[in-house]
């Protein structure tokens, strides 16, 4: 993100929150008996993850007037449950790379991915259970119940022509918007909003999240440009994200015999990347992805409208507007 | 354990709170979105499981007196704590078999071990935020914490031969008796049972875990005596268990040369386990690892005879007395 983004300066206006909740971070993931926990951690820690999702709960307690000190043991827990996926994703997903560093799994192995994730929810549970709000707890159970479906969903939806839309939007649930909206919410119910606040707080972390998703997922077959990144790793992963699944509603019978080839069956050979590009420039999958990514976009925006303006409210809203402007 | 056992009786005494736990397991492991999560589980849960650990929720419950419904909710968060732990176990030990079926990441794969388990992690979390009893939350997620602890330092203090008695006892709390701790004390508190009580009731859980964890070690080397059931899975997977801690301890030179063959550098050979069975009765590594297993299960019933007399608290003296009788 550049320099001058609404992401830096919302970093800027809560950085002495989020040294905080670094501080609360570094302390709480400390294991006096097993000392590997912080060597797994630190690698995660240390490869200057964004820190998006804990800065969603650091931005909504205080643009609703937050006081006290549960949104930073809030915010701790948010990127906990999120470095905890990371881990758990990393076994999943037999990925060799995560944020340009070689991933917990291949530095440790399998077994440490899994139980060192399994430590930081617990540690997770019980930052939570010291702010003493049950509601706060049930969100954020729920959510990770969302977050552990949606992957699963994920797992069977893989390599699967038949998978619509709709088990599409689920998967995004679990994979990034759960996670958004409940790191949103949060933010509101700590600092006792109203309830058409935390409702609208909901909204924008559900939308913010689905289109920050479904924008990694263009991006992944270019967006509607060359940009010079890495692409094709979904294609490779044979994923049903929603670029492909829009060209399968619209195949033909050599294109449908081509996606059915390249992802149900695995079967990839030299050019067929470059193949998928044309067929989904041609289906005007790019374009219709984006325009849904778009629609998240405004109504992540839409939600915010309705609440009083703020320093606080105009840069949340900024974010999701670059969020979806990397598409564009 | 035998048709008579304390066991049973407290199986028949509980048996009708037990189906309402059922129940309500069966009730909030069903996923909308992802059914694969069901098939995974029921894997398990239909594979008859002792339920040993709600039981032990179940019991104390009823011993204090409990007369609402949360005491369910909670044996079925601790079985859902359970069946996770082993389900993540599934991933790390690469073992084949579980209960004597297949386990989870041979039927399925190990993306649906993990994500099921982190699956049962959440619902166990929100059973519990429906009791509304925050100190029952701090309990199990102190408790998983402990377990996630316990299970890498497992990982670190596998096939090192200068593994201690402590590391081992750290162990053992992480992998049983932290959950039985947990289960026992939960019981107390959910019906309101005084604080002298509640201590009494986690050291009756942690030493009655602590014991069953032992003698299970113990009995993987054959007990004091032939079993004629399958020995030597540890030693396979070169764990550093009590038994070959102690025989350590007392190694000659020639000894120690064959534990830091068989065990740290993994070279074992036809006639080992042999070898290993004769020096650890040489040494008398298995009448003082039965020794250790009894002086917890002294432990354990020295807690509850501070306690009122009643049918159920003789059961569960009787039942820490027939866990370390499988040992002598």
């Amino acid at each position: 993100m550049s320099k001058e983004g609404p992401f830096e300066r919302l970093q800027a206006l809560l950085a002495s929150d989020m040294a905080r909740v670094n501080a609360l971070i570094e302390e709480r993931m400390a294991s006096e008996h097993a000392p590997r926990i912080p060597e797994v951690t630190a690698h995660l820690v240390g490869a200057g993850g964004k820190r998006l999702r804990p800065l969603l709960t650091l931005a909504t307690a205080a643009m609703c007037g937050d006081r006290g000190d549960d949104h930073i043991r809030l915010a701790a827990t948010v990127e906990f449950i999120h470095t905890a996926t990371l881990l758990h994703d990393d076994v999943v997903d037999e990925s060799g790379q995560r944020r340009g560093r070689p991933t917990a799994n291949l530095l440790w192995d399998n077994k440490s991915s899994v139980l060192v994730g399994d430590y930081l929810f617990a540690r997770a549970f019980l930052l939570m259970v010291e702010t003493g709000s049950l509601r706060v707890l049930d969100i954020l159970s729920r959510a990770s119940a969302t977050i552990a479906e949606g992957e699963v969903l994920q797992l069977t939806a893989a390599r699967n022509l038949a998978t619509t839309r709709p088990t599409y939007m689920q998967v995004v649930r679990g994979k990034t918007a759960a996670l958004f909206e409940a790191a949103t919410h949060v933010g509101g119910v700590i600092a006792e909003a109203d309830e058409a606040t935390c409702a609208a707080l909901m909204d924008y972390g559900d939308a913010l999240g689905t289109s920050f998703q479904i924008v990694d997922d263009l991006l992944d077959y270019g967006g509607t440009k060359a940009l010079g990144k890495n692409i094709g790793d979904d294609f490779r992963e044979r994923k049903m994200s929603l670029p492909v699944i829009l060209a399968v509603e619209q195949a033909d019978d050599a294109e449908r015999a081509f996606w059915a080839r390249t992802i149900e069956q695995g079967d990839q050979r030299d050019g067929d990347l470059q193949e998928a590009l044309a067929i989904l420039a041609r289906r005007g999958a790019l374009d219709e992805t984006r325009e849904v990514a778009l629609a998240e976009g405004r109504r992540a925006n839409a939600a915010l409208a309705a609440l009083p303006r703020s320093q606080m409210r105009d840069l949340l809203i900024e974010l999701s507007d670059f969020v979806v402007a990397r598409a564009v």
